[in-house]
Parts: structure tokens; sequence; C-alpha cells
């Protein structure tokens, strides 16, 4: 692998703006990679080399337009771009051209980014997936839905690529491929232009490889400078949160997060057991009701109109969707909006939950989705979540460790986020534990 | 004017489920009136009569579809439709056609409307406006931005049509109409394909002539066929509120404002005024914080790469916003929270608070904004309202009466606005008062 591309895109910024690198040679570097490694990852919905190299040849002849500058990036395909195809994954939009930038792509545009090209996504973020392979082991999923957003950056095929997640679209994929994922709190980042399946849930975000990183594209992506430049004053109080789906996780998982847990007390954190009210429960579930009650109206065109061009799943979950009893739907609202609270509540004694970031390792391709249990729920409370590729199981494939922060403190949970990253990871467990993997039954 | 145009919906669905009239006499009949008013009135962006008249045709030949079967609609230009053009009132976008139909438009169509055209918006909803003028005074404004579909229901071209509010886009305009204009709880309907402007803010709602309309269409956009069919089991309590901007409300608002306090009180409604906590007087200017926050990074795109081709006002709209400070934003978002569970507190003693609609009389064609401060913090707080043409001022230009309810309580607003419609409205009060309309200064 040539070494340009293993740098972070804040690395890559520095050597940029010094002149020591040019756009062309990064982005081109990047389009090697991806000529190598593509035809076994399958992470790009939509690549025109030529246009992106032509773009870092003109961002390396202007002044710096800003701190992105000749930094390419992946914008994940349910994310319109005007001069690239935008097919949500779906063959039925096969070659659409969307009018107008997305308000994140806009905003990257304008900080200077190389927008490569876009990556696979499952049909309209939900369950009919992409054709990406997990970059560790090609039989091994990445889980969806940002699957090439998350399989890309992993491969060092781009330091960032854009995700969003609905239920677990960005922690999922991004701690199956052994990447940093970050999903934002609620609304934090504009979704204007990113095609929407369930609206009180969607959120935008992103993969990366360093935590710097993901402050840098924080900062574009909100047009806050200081975005993510708090820092913490004390040891972070981290909570150990098994969730009511704990039983659910595979043994390894479990493993994993009391590992993390040990390591994190050694490393003096404050560490303390949350347990989460008992209505945390039922969360999971509604997250599920919000999702197919949203998504019924959200692709209503595509169902009556055009279900015969949808994949398999999209078609399953519909039709599940359709039948969702209205009541459902406003009592899951109201379960969700009275445990935000709560949450709220537990946060006043811990920085941020430790918990998995998903309850097995990449399963077979054939199984992408899994069951989310540890993701929908946070999603559902809006607040921040980021995965950290702490470990691995035997076989080698990556296991996340999930960061849960305070609604709309993303900035504290990117610096508790920094601070376990700094003191213990990364690391690989393949060695000294006996479980092996089941994969996701 | 044919009576067939006078008909509400659902006095016309009555006649179309009994083989009384036929979908395509009724739209014919919305087309000649079309054809007569529009070049004074202005209402549509873009009109195809005859795709109109062959889908009511194609609807009279087959069996009912859902509740608006044969029923005509106008759908505002900020909504996506995959078979007429959707230019968001801009001219950058002239003739653009999107690849799907909003949830709104699909739902629609599912349930048997008849789509007659796109109606004229101001640009991408916000401050440039459109070219619609008042139906009671061409010389008028008809506020902005729903202004096409407020016109067109009033002035009979439609019975129906649908619009958004993002600060006062729906009320404002129903009320300088003469409509019945309704803004939901903010999540009430499905928005996706519809343009965004302000994503905490923006909702769908629509402008029709009866509050059994209000009913029919909520039915079928939310896809609950109860929607709105609860009715009140005791006199209404309503809360008169003057609103921390009375002051700049001109004398005959204030005055229709009391007098309709009165007629209630006459009607055995309970009535009691309402003032509103403190905080609630900076909810105003931080709606306005919030609009422009999320606006500049919903429309970077034209902002940053077509600004030649936006509106004037649009562009020194985009340019306020872009200089908005990030704290700025973040305070409104706090303040707008804190005062939510204060105005639950007050719905705990009235049923549905009562307001003015906008601040004056519609006033000269190049003022339609005005300050909209009755209007936006409701849309803030999320909170839905609806707007009843209880009054007209010594010009014969109508004056609306704005109920507001509690946060998702729509359902129960709309049976108070059915009470306050059947026992204090429709009236003239152009002969009993001696106030002069000042127009919007």
């Amino acid at each position: 692998m040539d070494e340009i591309t293993s740098l972070t895109a804040s690395e890559a910024s520095l050597l940029l703006a010094a002149g020591k690198l040019s756009a062309e040679r990064l982005v081109a570097a990047c389009l090697e990679r991806i000529a190598a490694r593509e035809p076994m990852v399958g992470a790009w919905a939509y690549l025109e080399p030529d246009r992106a190299l032509a773009s870092a040849r003109a961002l390396d002849r202007m002044p710096r337009r800003g701190p992105l500058h000749g930094i390419p990036i992946g914008i994940k395909d349910i994310i319109d771009t005007a001069d690239l195809p935008t097919a949500y994954g779906s063959t039925l939009y096969r070659g659409h051209r969307p009018a107008w930038d997305a308000a994140c792509v806009a905003a990257l545009r304008a900080a200077g980014a190389v927008i490569i090209g876009k990556t696979v996504t499952s049909e309209f973020a939900a369950y009919h997936p992409g054709r990406t392979r997990n970059p560790h082991d090609p039989s091994r999923t990445t889980g969806i839905s940002s699957m090439g957003s998350a399989a890309a950056v992993a491969d060092f095929m781009v330091p960032l690529a854009l995700g969003s997640q609905t239920g677990a679209s960005i922690i999922r994929p991004a701690a199956f491929c052994g990447a940093i994922g970050y999903k934002p709190s609620f609304g934090r980042f504009s979704r204007a232009g990113m095609r929407p399946f369930a609206d009180s849930l969607d959120t935008l975000g992103y993969i990366t490889r360093s935590i710097d990183d993901a402050r840098l594209l924080g900062a574009v992506l909100s047009g806050e400078p200081d975005f993510g430049q708090a820092r913490l004053d004390h040891a972070p109080r981290l909570g150990l949160c098994r969730t009511h789906a704990w039983d659910r996780a595979e043994r390894i998982i479990q493993e994993n997060l009391e590992h993390a847990s040990a390591m994190a007390t050694a490393a003096d954190f404050m560490v303390s057991e949350i347990e989460l009210p008992a209505p945390f429960a039922d969360l999971n579930e509604a997250v599920v009701s919000i999702m197919c009650f949203e998504a019924a109206r959200a692709f209503a065109f595509e169902y009556n109109e055009n279900r015969s061009a949808l994949g398999a799943a999209t078609v399953r979950f519909l039709n599940r969707a359709a039948a969702l009893p209205a009541e459902r739907y406003w009592a899951a609202k109201s379960l969700i909006e009275s445990c935000m609270p709560q949450l709220a509540a537990v946060f006043e004694t811990v920085d941020a939950l430790i918990t998995p970031s998903a309850e097995c390792e990449p399963g077979p391709l054939d199984d992408p989705g899994g069951d989310s249990v540890f993701n929908r729920l946070w999603t559902g409370l809006h607040v921040p979540c980021v995965t950290l590729p702490l470990a691995a199981g035997p076989g080698g494939l990556p296991i996340g460790l999930q960061l849960i922060g305070p609604y709309r403190r993303d900035t504290h949970l990117l610096a508790v986020a920094e601070a376990v990253w700094d003191r213990i990871g990364p690391r690989s467990r393949s060695t000294d534990r006996g479980a092996t993997s089941r994969g996701c039954a």
C-alpha cells in the first residue's frame, strides 16, 4: 500500500498546506488503491477518476479554499450530487442526476474537498444490501447501510466518507470494517439533499480513521470552525452499559466490552456500571415502528408505482411498514420522548457510555443486517455515537467499542473518544482470546 | 362563478361517490374558473389542463381509489412531482423534473386526487415573492410563501391545495386570502420530497375552505383514516393570547381579536386571558436565527454556485443567514426547547389559544412578508395552528382568527376550530368597524 493513502485527512492537510504534498498526488494514490482493491471490496457505486484528478489539479493551482483543500472524500449514494449520478442504491434510479448538491456536499466543495465518487449503500439506506464486501475478509459482510463508505475508509481508499444512520447504518459498518464511525446528535449537520428514509431518525454522519479527522470534517459540515475542539479537563467517567440486549450479544462481544472496561479502569478512567431504566427495553422495537411508519410514507411513490423495480428486501420491509398501525407509531414516539430525559439524567454521573457497536462480529455476506439492537435505541434517542476499532476477533475481524454521549454534546463525546483512543487502543486481541466467532447467526 | 367550484372537497366527494357528479365535470369547472381568474390572480406556476382532464376521465372510469377520488388539488411548487415540473419558485430550476413524487403527492394520488398543477411559491418558500395577487384586491399581497395555494383555494379555483410553513407561510397567506389554513404539529405529515428550507421548522400543511376538508385531507396525508374525527365533549375553553407582539398589530387586528373573544364568550365558550411567559418575547427572533442558520446550509449550493440566478430577496436573506453566528443558533434552539413545556402547561387550562393570524390586513404587493410576529413563535414551538376567515376589514379584505393547539393534538385543535367556525363565523365586519386599514407598513 502506498503510504500516502495511509495518511489521515488531518495529516495530509498539513502536508498539502506546507506544499509537501499535492492534491493530485494524494488523489492519484487513492485512485491507485481503489483500482487495486475495488474488484474485491466493491465500495463504489460511481467513480470518475479523470474528473477527480482534474479537480485535484485545479485545487493545486488555486489558493487554499478551506480546511479540506485537496482532501479526497467518498459520498454515500443516498446524498445528492449535482455533477455525479445519485442512484440511492436502487436500480430504479440508475443514472439519476440530481439538480443540486446536498448541503453537506456544497460544504465539502466550499472547503476544497475532492469528491472521489459515490459509495455503495443498501437500497435507500434500508435493508436491500449493496455489493460491498468486508475488506478484512471478502466472505464477510460490512453490515448495512453505509457499507461502501465504511469499507472505502477502512481499506485506505479515501481518508473520509460520508454516511447516514437511521438505525445502525454508520456505527455497524464502521465497526465491522474497523474504522471510526460517528453518528452525531440528531440535527447536528444539515441533511438537506439526503434522501429521506425516516424523518425522525435520519442523521448525517461519517467514517474516518482518526478522531482528529472526525473533528476536521465536523467543523466543515457544521460551518462551526471550533467544532469538536473541546478537551476534557478530567479523567473520563465511563458508564459500562450492557443494555437490555446483552443476551443477544455474542460471547466475544460481551468479553470485549468487559475487557475494554477493565482497560479503562487500568488507565485510571472512572468506570461505573449503568443499568438503563426498564422502559428502555422497548426502545429498539419502538425505533423499528418509527422507521416503518415514516418509510411507508417516504417511499410511497416507489412502493405504489414501481414496486417491481425494488429489491426484494426493500419490498419485504415496505410490506411490513405499510401494515404498521398508526397507534404503534405514536406510542413509539411517546416512549422515546419519555426516555430522553431519563437518559439525560444518566449523563449527570458519566461522560459517556461504553457499549457494544454491534451484537456480533461481521457475519456472512448474506446476513448484512443482523438485528442492530445496540444501535437503534441510541439513534431513536438522538444522542451522538462513536465507534472505535479497538479490538479484533480470533479471525482478525474488527470489533468496535461504541461510545454514547449526551444529546448535542458531540464535542464532549469526541473528547472522550479521543481519551479512550489514546489510552486503550488501538490493539489486536486476536491472540489472547479463547472465544470463537459465531458470525451473525 | 360555477356553483360546482364553490363545493368543498367533502361536498364534492359525496356527489362523486353517489354518481351525481363526475370528476371530469368537477375538474373542468375548476379549469374554467382558473382560465377566467388566473390572469388577475396568478396562482399557478404550472398548469396542464389536458392532463388534469385526462386524469379525471380515467378516474371516472375506475373504481373509487380513495377518499379524494376525483377531487382536484393544487400542489405548492416546492413539493416534488414526478410528472409535472417543480421549480421551487426559482428561475434557477425552471422546467426541473423531479424523479419521484413527494410522499404527500403519492398519498394524494393513491387516494384518487387529481393534481391540477403547481401553485406559485416565493423562491424556495423564502422571501423572494411570486407573482400571485390577492383575489379580493389585485393591488394587495397574498402574503408569502404558500401564496398560489391560498389564492387558488380562496378564489374557488380548487377546493384544496398543499402548502408548507417555516415561519408564517401557510397561516399568513390563508388569512390574507380569506381561506382556512392549517399548519399541523411539526412532523405530523411526511415532508419527504418537499424542498428543505429549515429542517427544524419546515412543516407540510394545507389550505381549504372547510374544517371537514381539513379533516379529509389530513386523513389522506397521514394515512390515518380517523384523523381529525375527534369531537369536543365540552364548550371550548379559549385563551385570548395577545402575545408579546401585541403592539405590532394594527388597531383593526387588535379589535378583531377582542371582538372574536367577545363573540366566543357570548356563544358560551369559556374565554380567559393568557399571558405568555416572559421568555416567549424572544421566540420570534429565535425562530429567525434558526431559519437563517439552517437555510444557509440548505441553500449552500445555490448561494455558492448560482447566486446570480437567485432573486434579490433570496440573496439578501442568504447574505444575512451566512453571517449568523452558530452560538445564536444553539441559543435559539435552547430557548425554544425551554419554552415548549411552558406552553404545554398553558394548555392545561385552555383547549386552544386565539391570537391574530397576521399583524395587519394584506398590504401592497411589494410588501408580501410583513414581520410574521404572530406566526414564527408557534412554528418554532411545533404546535398546530389554524386560521379561520372570520372577519373582513373596512375595505373587504379578509382578517383571520388564528387558533393554536397543544403539540400533536391536531385532532383536538380541529374540533375546537370547528366549534368556533360553527358558532362565531363566517361573518363580515366591514360595516361595523371604524378603524381604517393601514396595510403592512
